[in-house]
């Protein structure tokens, strides 16, 4: 009758029966009989290698419904006590616009997609991240900015790497110099980045007369405003620096920059930072999209992400994301940059914040902010303080007055207790941030606590403290004379009516989890589902400061810890870190960890990470930027590391062994049942074993890494545990380590001592997102967590075995199984017909699907994941849709279709293709309408097949012009 | 720059340039170029006559932003106390589905959708009614659900309605039996509408032998399971009943029908009810969807809306109202019944929780209520207390124990110290409703104050009261033998994943407001902005039960209080009421108002009502079940009232006078100049003027009927007041009347004497979502209100203007002008070219948009009112349109395409007529991209033009099986 594998329970719902797909009994013994099992006890016992394999149920609270987990999470977050900041130091108040928060924060059709490596079928996201990166463009006044980084933190030490990588004249001695006004966690995050690559740091205090230091440098960041608020006039500076053939990189706040002269017309070369202000929650620290933007003829040399304008094979205007061969091949042991994650949620956001607000409205907050700061100045002079800087834009440094009775910390105190967050420097000094939240009132009030009054009322009584006309209001300098933002996208859209409708018009271009399957092998998109998406945007978490004080966040951090040692349990370590805010992060925190404990037992040399050929490229990149030297380990012919190469390795590289890095079940989706052996071995020579936990969805509950001989993992909460990818990105890393490992994780906090020190910016990483880990866990309990796991390998076997008479599996294990994912192998029949992977996976948009994994890990493949979400009904429409597409393929093989007019060749098809004359040797309807297709639930791809060359040819990376339009078409 | 008209504000942004489509300056100006006026002064103060006009301001606060809005909300939500309800009465805890509530009920794509009445392009939520529908017919064993009421209490009224009219052999005399076991809100509105048509109620108790009274009876209403919560064996009722000729109606709960033998089996004629504990929320009331059903004979009797499968003319199933001339022609004077509002949002929800529980989901949380109640009993008894009815389902009426030291007003007190509502039915005598939400901890702390102690932690401690496995649970007789709930769509959704991109897939074939502009005159679709929808869904409104204490509801009576009193500051009356949950309910209840009026005043023979020709057809309805006469008035040749006509009726009618009934701006969008003498000229002869205020955002600001000569007015808060139309409902119509008429108004509670009594089932009918009117009208403030009708005057006017020389306007008033909306004279076109409204109607989807008004106030033409909340580049999309279908109108007038033949006769194309053989003489791309189509952002209609007729003719109005598919194809 129903989908429930509890038919007689009086429970109302298990959560795990609405996140497992194939929950129909009947439906789970038709796939198991197919696989020739009698359960999926069975079947799990026999895909698992034995000497990993657990029946031991996981020590976790058994699972709660939707509405325990609700009640449950919602008194962690009352024991938050979320006070209006007036921190700053990088992360600001800011009102989400309602449409932006419900349609695209909280709308499955944004954050259910995926990475937009189909850029077919991702137009939409495609078009609000090229507004995201005219917007940083624009108003740093660079030629080009790529589609986010993961904070200010990380992309400030990226810049530092792209001016070393840049930067041919200086010496291998030379230094970075960075502004001492910078802020603290980007000072963290780049001592960390720079000690594993060796590059020395110089913090230098440019004082009044802006003189820089008497050493060579190869670098200079500066940051505008400045931490303590002052805004500066860094020309001469940069230009000092850039005598000297220094790269000038410029941390700059994307608000302050739409009323101060931009980085670009100063004259540095790149700029970083936050859009967090723009519309996205401080949500204690993350998510948010950090920027990087390059002059002209820094594109290419830009790390992470860069959305560009191409055309499709009809010679439409589309975009796609350019110049991929930076990322998407990383050169492995030549890596020097890892950024796979993006924050692409969180910058669509922040665009379409400045698309919503337009340039007008975004200066006219501005100027508010800034005569906000004005006012509160002001109140700091009358009550006999001094206000330390004269040119700023939104912060206010304050020394308090010795004679005024109160310390700096008395004054903060008292703030506290009135319920607003002021940043105490020192003794002596206070500062005050000024935000788009802030009122009048709010300033009334701090003028009276600046005064030494309690404030009458809740967050002060009215009072007019702003001029009555922005005209009124005196500017910081050097004041902006150049526009931004003049494309007519942010001027079309600033009725909430245009705002919604522009952000339907995009999402229904898009194709994302809410419309069908996605069987992307090892990326894991699963359901994300509902229950576990509501805290994100409730205000005890996403209010929170980073750095508010830890009376105020006593519940997210107490969340957090239960994530932690939640993920410790299931994965077996002993203890983890939430701290690294995508995989790449985690991946470099682990190995740090183990470079850490290296070098503590005397064993420095310990520098080389031996890495299977099949891994993920990420691997090679982090060993690299953590310093390490890699070297590779063969494969043999069934996927599996060959152990006789490792061997020979282990010997060649015995003194200087650091560590083992091994995904598990392996990037070939299979079980290898030698992986006990291979962490032994890897020990017995002084190495520590790395697992990567990017296939931990094929583990959870029946084996754990750092139980059956692993020392590290990271995990991806974005794949395993539920965090919506978002269109590429929000995604978390954490880290898990064994006992000795464990004081090298990240930092906790800004300032205390670490071996590694902090790996982002906000000591939880993306701290609003956790709860959706959590509430997956707290929802699936040990039982619900085993069951997806066991529907996962039973679903990937299930497909692998269907389709095995169609197209070669290539690589199984033990009883011919595969573990949660399969590789179909395409080479043969691509040699025979001309029909490359491509091709299929473009013809797939047709039916109305994702394509699976391409290439990787072995070119000419297709690698398919289906998770444990997915339902016996779309897993047979995806595996009658590939059986179609192997018909389509023989006709093309028997000349029934000529090689450059079929089907494939030509997919996708768009609707506009069909009213145009049709010349090809097959109807329209079986262009659009194959065997399964229902035409009234058909996706439409917006656009034909597109030319990724050209594009990267002809590089657009922001809104183009009319006159670029017509350059390039 | 930008659209703001407040260009050198500081405030950040007011909500008013976000809400106003037409903000930017150069459009305005523009656009009052073109119709010759300097501002929106001057053109507002020539539209409206001199008589009415005002520029005083509203007494209104000014505006705060969205946020100062939300934190006013949140401080009046958080005046409200959520006690956990077991008051039962009707209003049941339920779990809203979180894929249901974020993807339904917080969706644009639903809850800004149009009623279906463009079949073509509302196939989503016509299927999802088709769901609703099938689940109610199914469960109460009837032939054919309609697509909702507006709550129980008007259904059941409507059922004695068409008991009345169907049963033919009853005499005049012949009175209703109604259960005395009857919810007494139910008893209550059915007394009103009873007593307004003359319709004897005979309440009787049928005590233990169930023996009917000994009077000639029409028809009979049971309550099944009863108010008490008993579950009665009512067949023999029943048959004894129909032995007397009587029809029968069963007033049913839904989920209990789950575990009992339905109606239908029992015998019964129809069946009505709520399915608010379906998962949509208490809301304080409101809204919900009611639901009718009747027997296989009566469904062309059956009142409101029906969702029934047809075909198209490709010859696909596809889905339409059903029966519409019921309803879209109302007979005017012989009108029988009003329900041109359904609530259509909420049956949606409540259709989609039974598609994801499906029925063995529906029937396990069923058995668990009953379980939980029965261990409730079980408490009750062991604390010595007497359980009255041995045989019930969710509801256990106790007596309490005389030696128990405690009356069942201590009882329920103690119960609400301890946070829970038990229901006090006398000084002995107290209920306990569980429903979906009750824990076994609930049942446990119930249980200690049964017995007299303070439970021991909140919502008392765990512990185990229900049986181990559902089989041990003893259900309540007569048990249900039958299945339900068959159909495939039942049984494919029970995933979230499943539900979701069901929920997608639906939304997809839908064309809402979240798409783009729907013209519709008369029905004001405007924004519905994302701040003022947030507080629906906040759990402090959202979980409040009808009948808390006065205590637990504060603050959403404070709420809806202050709505009421700004409703009456700006429509210029001394009292409004929003308990009417339609705008039909408010006419009802404002001619209620004048009727009791007159009797008061020893006039009991007022009973003519004098409504114009050109009045909506709803008007009369009202009248008729208000107990009036209505006289028709002639309208001359400029569409406004015939004032001599006028003269001859209030003469003829001279001591019967009650009323006229005038909409003003009128149906023919019309600022009538004469209104303010036919005011005088009515009241001279002793009548009330009641001025419908279905056009209300052509005056807000500008005038106000309560000072201009008006009695009452009915608004529509889903017309002028942002309530979005939910595909059908939610409506809300508030009734205003003047000072003399204010103790006239609906009875504030249930068992307040008034001399209307109850109009909706709950005090303040929907009350969840009075919140989205107050916060438009918090944020728009006396001058942005003012902006906002002036702009859709404009707006109106400039349309009318632009299309004048192509589609003759039909009616103008002073300085050629137009109120908010123009009506488009097709009739000349349509004579000459065969193109009819309906053909340019469904054209218009080809080009991106929803149809206007067709037909209505004229037969032939089209009547469009943009609103204020359309851009000039959306209104000029729209014009463009016009113009370019006149010019395909003029190729057919020239005899270029054929009649039969033609983009019109064929529209709308949808993209898999594309892929068959083509022989228009027309291309492909002219169907489907004509003049300003973006191929990328079209929207593809997923059925081409509807067979109305065949639907009616071969009635499927349930999910049909594959039997009736291939009967009906």
């Amino acid at each position: 009758m129903t989908g429930s594998a509890h038919p007689n329970s009086l429970v109302s719902a298990l959560f795990s029966d609405r996140h497992i797909g194939v929950g129909a009994q009947p439906h789970v013994h038709h796939m198991l009989t197919t696989l020739g099992f009698g359960s999926l006890e069975e079947l799990s016992a026999a895909a698992l290698p034995d000497s990993i394999y657990t029946t031991r149920p996981l020590a976790l609270q058994a699972a709660v419904s939707e509405e325990a987990m609700l009640a449950e999470l919602k008194a962690l977050a009352a024991k938050n006590t979320v006070n209006k900041s007036f921190i700053g130091q990088g992360y600001y108040g800011t009102h989400t616009p309602g449409v932006i928060q419900r349609n695209v924060l909280e709308s499955p059709a944004w954050y259910t997609a995926y990475t937009p490596y189909q850029p077919e079928i991702s137009q939409g996201r495609l078009e609000a991240l090229l507004n995201f990166q005219t917007v940083v463009a624009d108003l740093t006044g660079m030629a080009t900015a790529n589609a986010s980084m993961l904070d200010e933190g990380t992309a400030a030490a990226e810049a530092v790497a792209l001016m070393r990588r840049t930067n041919r004249s200086a010496t291998p001695d030379a230094v970075v110099v960075v502004d001492a006004d910078v802020f603290p966690q980007t000072l963290a995050v780049i001592n960390t980045r720079a000690k594993a690559m060796g590059i020395p740091v110089l913090v230098h205090d440019f004082a009044d007369d802006g003189a820089l230091p008497d050493v060579e440098f190869f670098g200079l960041l500066l940051q505008y405003p400045g931490d303590s608020g002052l805004v500066r006039d860094i020309a001469p500076i940069i230009a000092a620096a850039k005598e000297r053939k220094a790269v000038v990189a410029v941390a700059a706040d994307l608000l302050a920059l739409t009323l101060l002269e931009s980085p670009g017309e100063l004259g540095a070369d790149l700029a970083v930072g936050t859009s967090q202000r723009f519309g996205v929650p401080m949500g204690f620290g993350g998510p948010h999209a950090g920027y990087m933007a390059v002059r002209q003829g820094l594109e290419r040399s830009l790390p992470g992400r860069l959305v560009g304008v191409s055309k499709d094979a009809a010679g439409n205007q589309a975009y796609r994301l350019a110049l991929q061969t930076r990322e998407q091949h990383i050169r492995r042991e030549k890596a020097t940059s890892n950024i796979c994650t993006a924050q692409v949620l969180l910058a669509v956001m922040a665009g379409m914040y400045a698309v919503y607000h337009g340039p007008a409205g975004l200066r006219r907050i501005a100027t508010r902010v800034h005569a906000l700061a004005l006012a509160v100045a002001d109140a700091a002079a009358a009550a006999g303080h001094t206000v330390v800087h004269g040119n700023f834009f939104d912060t206010v440094k304050v020394r308090v007055a010795a004679g005024s009775g109160h310390s700096a910390a008395e004054l903060v105190a008292a703030a506290h207790t009135a319920g607003y967050l002021l940043r105490q420097v020192d003794h002596d000094h206070l500062q005050i941030a000024v935000d788009e939240t802030t009122t009048e009132a709010d300033v009334v009030a701090l003028a009276g606590l600046l005064a030494g009054r309690a404030p009458s009322g809740a967050h002060g009584a009215g009072g007019a403290v702003l001029p009555a006309e922005a005209s009124g209001v005196a500017l910081p300098a050097p004041a902006r004379a150049t526009g931004y933002m003049t494309n007519q996208v942010f001027h079309a859209h600033n009725s909430e009516t245009q705002m919604l409708r522009y952000l339907r018009r995009l999402s229904d271009a898009d194709y994302a989890l809410d419309r069908g399957m996605i069987p992307l092998g090892s990326c894991t998109m699963k359901l994300n589902a509902t229950a576990e998406m509501a805290a994100v945007t409730w205000p005890e978490f996403a209010g929170l400061h980073p750095f508010a004080p830890a009376s105020d966040t006593v519940g997210i951090v107490e969340m957090a810890t239960q994530l932690e040692e939640w993920l410790a349990e299931i994965t077996g370590y002993d203890a983890v870190s939430v701290q690294p805010n995508a995989g790449s992060q985690g991946e470099f925190a682990g190995l740090m960890a183990i470079r850490a404990y290296h070098v503590e037992n005397g064993n420095p040399d310990r520098d080389v990470v031996l890495i299977p050929t099949s891994a993920h490229g990420t691997n090679a990149a982090s060993a690299v930027m953590a310093g390490l030297k890699v070297v590779p380990v063969a494969t043999d012919g069934f996927g599996n590391i060959d152990v006789d190469d490792l061997k020979r390795q282990i010997t060649v590289h015995e003194h200087r062994l650091a560590a083992i890095m091994v995904t598990y079940p392996s990037t070939h989706g299979v079980f290898e049942t030698s992986i006990s052996a291979i962490c032994a071995m890897v020990h017995d020579a002084g190495g520590q074993v790395y697992v990567d936990g990017a296939n931990l969805n094929a583990l959870v509950g029946l084996a754990r890494p750092g139980k059956f001989g692993a020392d590290v993992s990271h995990l991806n909460l974005h794949k395993t545990f539920c965090i919506p990818h978002g269109g590429g990105g929000p995604g978390v890393g954490p880290v898990g380590v064994g006992a000795h490992l464990a004081k090298h994780l990240p930092a906790r906090e800004l300032g205390l001592d670490s071996s590694v020190g902090l790996v982002s910016s906000a000591p939880y990483g993306s701290a609003s997102i956790l709860p959706i880990s959590w509430a997956y866990i707290r929802m699936m309990g040990p039982d619900g967590l085993r069951l997806a796991t066991q529907t996962a390998i039973l679903s990937a076997n299930y497909i692998a075995r269907r389709l095995s008479e169609h197209y070669p599996v290539l690589y199984t294990g033990a009883h011919d199984l595969v573990a949660h994912e399969c590789i179909l192998d395409l080479r043969g029949i691509t040699a025979d017909s001309g029909v490359s992977v491509d091709d299929v996976a473009k013809r797939l948009i047709d039916y109305g699907f994702h394509a699976p994994t391409m290439s990787f890990p072995v070119a000419g493949t297709l690698m398919v994941e289906p998770t444990e979400s997915e339902d016996l009904a779309e897993i047979d429409r995806f595996i009658n849709a590939m059986i179609s597409i192997r018909k389509e393929i023989a006709a093309v093989q028997d000349g029934l279709w000529p090689a450059g007019d079929n089907p494939l060749a030509n997919a996708p098809h768009t609707a506009q293709g069909l009213t145009r004359d049709w010349d090809h040797p097959y109807s329209r309807e079986e262009a659009v309408f194959p065997a399964g297709v229902d035409p009234r639930a058909k996706y439409w791809p917006p656009v034909s097949r597109i030319d990724q060359a050209y594009g990267d040819r002809h590089l657009v990376c922001s809104c183009p012009s009319i006159e670029e339009l017509a350059e390039v078409f």
